[in-house]
């Protein structure tokens, strides 16, 4: 898809990846409403294939190929959850996938992308050496590369969460999501803007990655400075991405990796999920701006689950 | 209710309590499919209103009561989720609650306790402290006892939880939950015999606390040793939830600690909840009898997420 997804095309990308992902579910807390002083419905995420939503985008990604295109493979650079969303829909389709990751990449997200049977080129963790590396696995494969946000059909495939929760929960008033590279966040605004255009859409992000913050001030894209806990959220906007941000998000709030920790906490402790760093930031934002929210009813989403145990009860005894 | 519930009396009590209760979800995990070999439908309790199934059985038999009964309060005592959701019944109906607790409860249960107004009595760490505390406390109020198991509205209440599995997944071969008192057990067990009865109901225990699994070899209710880290699970049955599981149980499978401690990080790193030891006692019954499940479709209730992070932390790391 070459242009900005359409409502139909949202509906169309819903349609296409709904029999390989989780229609997740909605939960809400009174203690946690009680904490917050407004009403939340929190989108399950975490719970979806591969434990984020990663997975609705590369789905749609990789379904909305041409058949020439298909054969040859699919390949992207990640170190993360696009990694394994996309080797699993490469899985799916019976095409092969090629996944350029940092050598520094956890063993666990290492072997999440081969047991989907993607192939891994390993590559110093630059992003220069990311790009190039990627360039020659595509020379050499003619495989379609599929970018982890700054893709208009992954756009198409992220916006299917909000989607989801405009469709259950009705009347919202705000939906907040986080923002790292922009493709949740984007697709989110355009789901909001189309099927509940009374809906504003916020975004959260850590003070110590906050080049969308800055780039919404300076209205062109900013570099991140990638020193946070919330390691989902380091990457900076894309060309594609940051129009639409810019045009649909209503305001970007930051919050310290204290306040991305105990929020953390709280929804280990009260909603009895296990949610990753960078998927606490929006409840984050609630906390802290307690005034702005009082009273509304507020979706979040919930990005994502995919955090080693260890490194969790590790953040929960360091702040 | 006086009787053994009838499969109207539990249709009744579903009506009777489910504006007060969570229609929790059901998930399900392919990775968690493929370790075990089988189907398995995660029925999430730990979401429930307090964080366990134990709102069920504690509203349905408060909203059971005459308004005579009602206004002079009811009681109970407890040390753990019934507890809270006692206090939590009582608040919903406007009425006091007064629950004795053994002096060594933990901090949070009480504070849980006195955030639904509940009245806390403590007492010696004894089941006979606990007693004749409760006896006093009776004699004093003219308060209801609502005992935590062996009271058939409880039981009905608790029997809810498999007839929403049972309406939203069809042809369970299996259904597995739990068993410490057995309130939850011979509800699970009711229920299926009454809306799905060619599913088996099979119960998971600790082994250091195999009480019910010796109680079906002698034939009547053996003294529990209490021995286990799965500390909702400790409790003998009582004499109206042995017959109906003698009856209506298929099985009753042993598990050891490290089992179980096992299955709640599989169950933590995969399904990305929170869950308290006991509650990952079905689960490592799969884990441990894998041909018996093999191909099947089994559905296990999740009875509860009330685990202090800390102390869940430190099991994974000593077992």
């Amino acid at each position: 898809m070459n242009a900005i997804p359409s409502k139909a095309a949202i509906e169309a990308a819903h349609e296409r990846i709904k029999n390989y992902i989780h229609q997740t579910p909605i939960l809400t807390s009174a203690s946690i409403d009680a904490e917050a002083g407004c009403s939340i419905f929190f989108k399950c995420e975490n719970f979806q294939k591969i434990g984020a939503f990663k997975a609705r985008g590369a789905m749609n990604a990789a379904l909305s190929l041409s058949d020439d295109e298909r054969v040859k493979g699919i390949a992207t650079h990640s170190s993360g959850n696009h990694a394994q969303a996309l080797a699993r829909a490469a899985k799916i389709l019976g095409v092969k996938s090629y996944i350029v990751m940092p050598s520094t990449a956890p063993d666990v997200k290492k072997k999440g992308v081969r047991a989907f049977g993607g192939e891994i080129f390993e590559c110093e963790p630059t992003l220069q050496a990311r790009e190039s590396t990627l360039a020659e696995v595509i020379a050499k494969t003619n495989a379609t590369e599929i970018h982890p946000f700054n893709n208009y059909d992954v756009i198409a495939g992220q916006a299917t969460a909000a989607k989801e929760l405009i469709e259950e929960i009705k009347e919202l008033d705000f939906i907040i999501v986080p923002v790292g590279g922009g493709g949740l966040l984007s697709g989110t605004a355009l789901a909001a803007n189309y099927f509940s255009p009374k809906t504003s859409v916020i975004a959260g992000e850590p003070t110590g990655a906050d080049d969308a913050y800055r780039s919404m001030q300076s209205g062109k894209i900013e570099v991140s400075q990638s020193s946070s806990i919330a390691d989902g959220l380091l990457t900076s906007l894309g060309d594609k991405t940051f129009p639409l941000i810019k045009e649909h998000v209503k305001e970007i709030i930051t919050v310290t990796d204290k306040e991305i920790v105990g929020a953390m906490r709280l929804i280990w402790e009260r909603l009895k999920i296990i949610v990753e760093p960078s998927c606490a930031v929006p409840f984050a934002v609630v906390l802290k701006e307690k005034s702005k929210f009082a009273g509304k009813r507020v979706g979040i989403i919930l990005s994502g689950g995919n955090v080693d145990l260890a490194r969790a009860f590790k953040l929960f005894s360091d702040y």
